[in-house]
């Protein structure tokens, strides 16, 4: 019955950035095996620069908690220069919570959130690495196609796939 | 035999980035008249925030003066998380003076400049609005090609091109 019970888990969500969730997204990431060193301190970066600069960093953050331990996140924000377009720049689940929806709870919350802030476009940008086959079919459930691939972008052989998903065509369906 | 001797104005190129730069950025990008206030904005941040970081910004930059007078300019640096990707996040040159050859001599010594520090693939992301079929004309002249068209990206209509050039096979060409 351990499935059950863990469907069971109940899942806080938090806008609020604490300063113990550097540390907590750390501990995701490493638990998912496939970020690199540097992109794990780009991810605790950001959040630090909006512990440091409040919303004018324009990072905005979803917290998911269980029991009091965050176990998944998203960092988001609006893309500079650009009228509806919003880049999601980070969704991680702790990898033994992972196949049991929290990352659909997490990006669907955000693409509310993103609406309601006059957002209509989001962009996630993924590496071509096979380890993040998952990652895409996720993405692809979840509504977004797609739309650019630019090779040996990260590193030779290693492309930059952009995905996206238009919001208002999505209400509307 | 005005066009001679404008044919001979002699350019020189300096990377040390002067407090006033910003205002002669902004004058250039202003007598452009397809930038837009918040571009322009942006343009200045990334010059001020060199001013006050120094090299660890990521921003860096070619000025071209012509008897002490800044009449063009390139902002470039490694996109991180890449391996060998630089972005070209500006170049401009005067209204008066363009077509004159100043933009590819600053675009050439960028390139030489990415070359030294390791870079290898060049991306410059443009707006698909009209104005800026002759920027096309003159990243495809210099060996760009596009890559990625995001459509909507910027606004409704106006979508984001990504130019892409691969210094290596131009070196081995």
């Amino acid at each position: 019955m351990k499935k059950k019970e863990t469907a069971k888990l109940k899942i806080l969500l938090r806008e609020k950035v604490l300063p113990g969730d550097p540390k907590a997204v750390r501990e995701i990431l490493i638990s998912n095996k496939y970020f690199f060193d540097f992109e794990i301190a780009v991810a605790e970066e950001l959040i630090e620069e909006r512990l440091a600069r409040g919303p004018a960093s324009g990072y905005h953050f979803f917290f998911a908690e269980i029991e009091n331990r965050v176990v998944g996140y998203t960092c988001y924000g609006p893309i500079p220069c650009t009228q509806k377009s919003f880049d999601l720049y980070w969704i991680a689940v702790s990898e033994e919570l992972r196949r049991q929806g929290f990352g659909r709870v997490l990006l669907s919350e955000t693409e509310k959130a993103i609406r309601k802030l006059g957002g209509e476009r989001v962009y996630i940008e993924t590496s071509s690495r096979p380890d993040y086959e998952p990652t895409w079919r996720f993405y692809e459930l979840s509504g977004y196609r797609l739309a650019s691939r630019l090779d040996d972008f990260y590193a030779p052989g290693d492309a930059k796939l952009t995905w996206e998903k238009n919001l208002a065509a999505s209400a509307r369906a």
